[in-house]
């Protein structure tokens, strides 16, 4: 079988060290299969990463092993986590970047690992100097329990926000995610279309402006001019316009605070 | 023998819908290449994707499967085609992105595909939803004719513009392209080099500027402060500097049109 | 054996040469490894892809073929060298981009190749034209003394400026590179650590801004609000400060002077 690693990180593309994380995965397994998810998550973004991975996951090949590496505490005590789900592995540092993933699978287990035997690790690159050697490990077939110690999902560091929630007749939301159109991901799960938009033609948003925003399927059914909201494909509602950016129009960014009244 | 997909598309580096691409293609295909062309086609810039596809054609490995998304009407009843020419395989929206290709290349087959089965796609990533379980069933081997019906070049949509035509000693002319260098790309293709300038050192560039443009082979060879003109490596003529940004210096953008008096 | 190419080039990715050049690799070799080690050294910034190739340089897989593409003077009459050590190889243009890298590694072999069999290649695209294909030579086994003369290191073109150097208590360096979190790499080599800095606990900035900069291990040790010097991963020591970017605190950029007084 074909071992595919999966990279997902905040190192962007301008420095060396995404190709030093992918040598090493190739010097222990020079057939393996690298697959870049991204390396995009900006700087330290936690609740984005956490988003790439939970939108990245019902897509992943068979087997994959991911190495998700949005590490801003890298050097400290912070612990390096494992969590496995069908066939599927995930590799990541207990801050958070699980949480999104954990809302909607049940893992078939959880591991805290040991990385003391990584002691000629440098300080500042877990990627390449652990996560890469333990993945390798996991593919050539190592036990997790004989890497660490198993633990429960409860014990886990979580987002600072999670999913948006309905109080009475009004919804506030986190913006996730900007993408290159200006699409504007919303941390209102897809579920949320049927349950609580269901029947509705539209909602007014009171927050970052007031405006009107139509219900629709495709970029191409929102109304010129206006905005609408849809479920998107990255598994959660996205705010966009159409063929222009909708960040650029409504003044929103990563992180930032969205209210609609229903 | 391997299959190998080749990507095109606009969707940037900074969102997870390359991976997501890429994931499904190695889910179906775990021993498959995945040949990254390019997604850093401007957001919805057809005649950019369309000079994207026709530079990179030449190159191609053997029996490559192209999936070729730029597509600002995703979601729509815009159709898919597919195009084959020798081995090798292009997917595409039919929006133009095709253009440049077929002044070029005579297709042995194209074929408007049906998206129907693709029922429980997403409206608003068919590169993922459509195009990739499409490319995988090529990879297997399934018959074009059973998955689309036959239909002939001039059915496609083309560009609002295509390749620069000389009127009389007048050369209008389109930027296809501005590389990371700031060489401006121009839609006069490379027999031009010997047809239109055969014999002459240089040309009157009239617009966007009034400048003295030297007939060049590198770049190298572009005196100090001025500008050239050469045919690159592209398949199309290229206006540049030496070591500095044509686009730049001259102020020109993709979509710009340059005019040359010959 | 796989075959593993690794690219290292300042083609950026907004063009269709790094697909152009990864195109003509599968073309030779459908089953080969394509290991992109970076395409974002900065246009023409050689210094900058030296550093980028020593870092990169103790991380390759085995029997690795580097494609080292930073290339101003491409299609003069610059030479294309190639390195041999332990079993990787690396091919260059002679102008500095090998220098730092045999500062600290001895080849088996160094050899200026011929490129006159190449006499279709385009004057402006060798990544694609000449080095891939020398490239593909290697991995079929050909024989580096029949592609081309052995020469020795000196003969090789040097950076204008190579390591830090030491004068009385004043140590004047030049930043290699500004990576995506800001942090800078100096071109103090990591040995300076112990053999310059040991029992130290810090050093005084004096250009481009004074300002005492706190010895540490990671950047979480830095101190809030003030700079660290600490051995980062890469090889040579770097200036940074914690979760922010240096290069903007201090105004710094790559190819900048900094002095240090120990």
């Amino acid at each position: 079988m074909v071992a595919i690693f999966g990279l997902l990180t905040d190192f962007g593309d301008r420095d060396p060290y995404r190709g030093q994380l992918a040598s090493v995965l190739l010097r222990r397994n020079p057939s393996c299969q690298i697959l870049d998810l991204s390396h995009q998550v900006d700087p330290h973004n936690i609740p984005q990463g956490a988003f790439f991975l939970r939108a990245s996951w019902p897509w992943l090949p068979r087997g994959c092993i991911v190495l998700a590496v949005v590490d801003p505490g890298v050097g400290s005590s912070r612990d390096i986590v494992l969590l496995r789900s069908r066939r599927e592995y995930v590799l990541a540092p207990d801050n958070g970047l699980l949480d999104l993933l954990l809302r909607d699978v049940s893992p078939d287990g959880l591991w805290r690992l040991g990385t003391k035997r990584y002691s000629g690790a440098s300080s500042t690159f877990h990627g390449r100097d652990v996560f890469a050697p333990l993945a390798a490990d996991l593919a050539e077939g190592r036990d997790p329990d004989r890497l660490g110690e198993r633990l429960a999902g409860q014990d886990l560091v979580r987002l600072p926000f999670g999913e948006a929630e309905v109080e009475g007749n009004r919804l506030e939301a986190r913006v996730l995610h900007v993408d290159r159109f200006g699409n504007c991901v919303l941390n209102i799960p897809e579920s949320a279309w049927k349950n609580v938009f269901g029947g509705r033609d539209g909602a007014d948003l009171l927050e970052p402006v007031s405006v009107f925003v139509t219900l629709v399927r495709a970029y191409n059914d929102i109304p010129p001019g206006s905005a609408g909201l849809l479920p998107g494909s990255q598994g959660y509602l996205e705010l966009a316009v159409d063929r222009a950016s909708c960040a650029e129009r409504l003044g929103l960014e990563s992180g930032d605070r969205v209210v609609l009244r229903l």
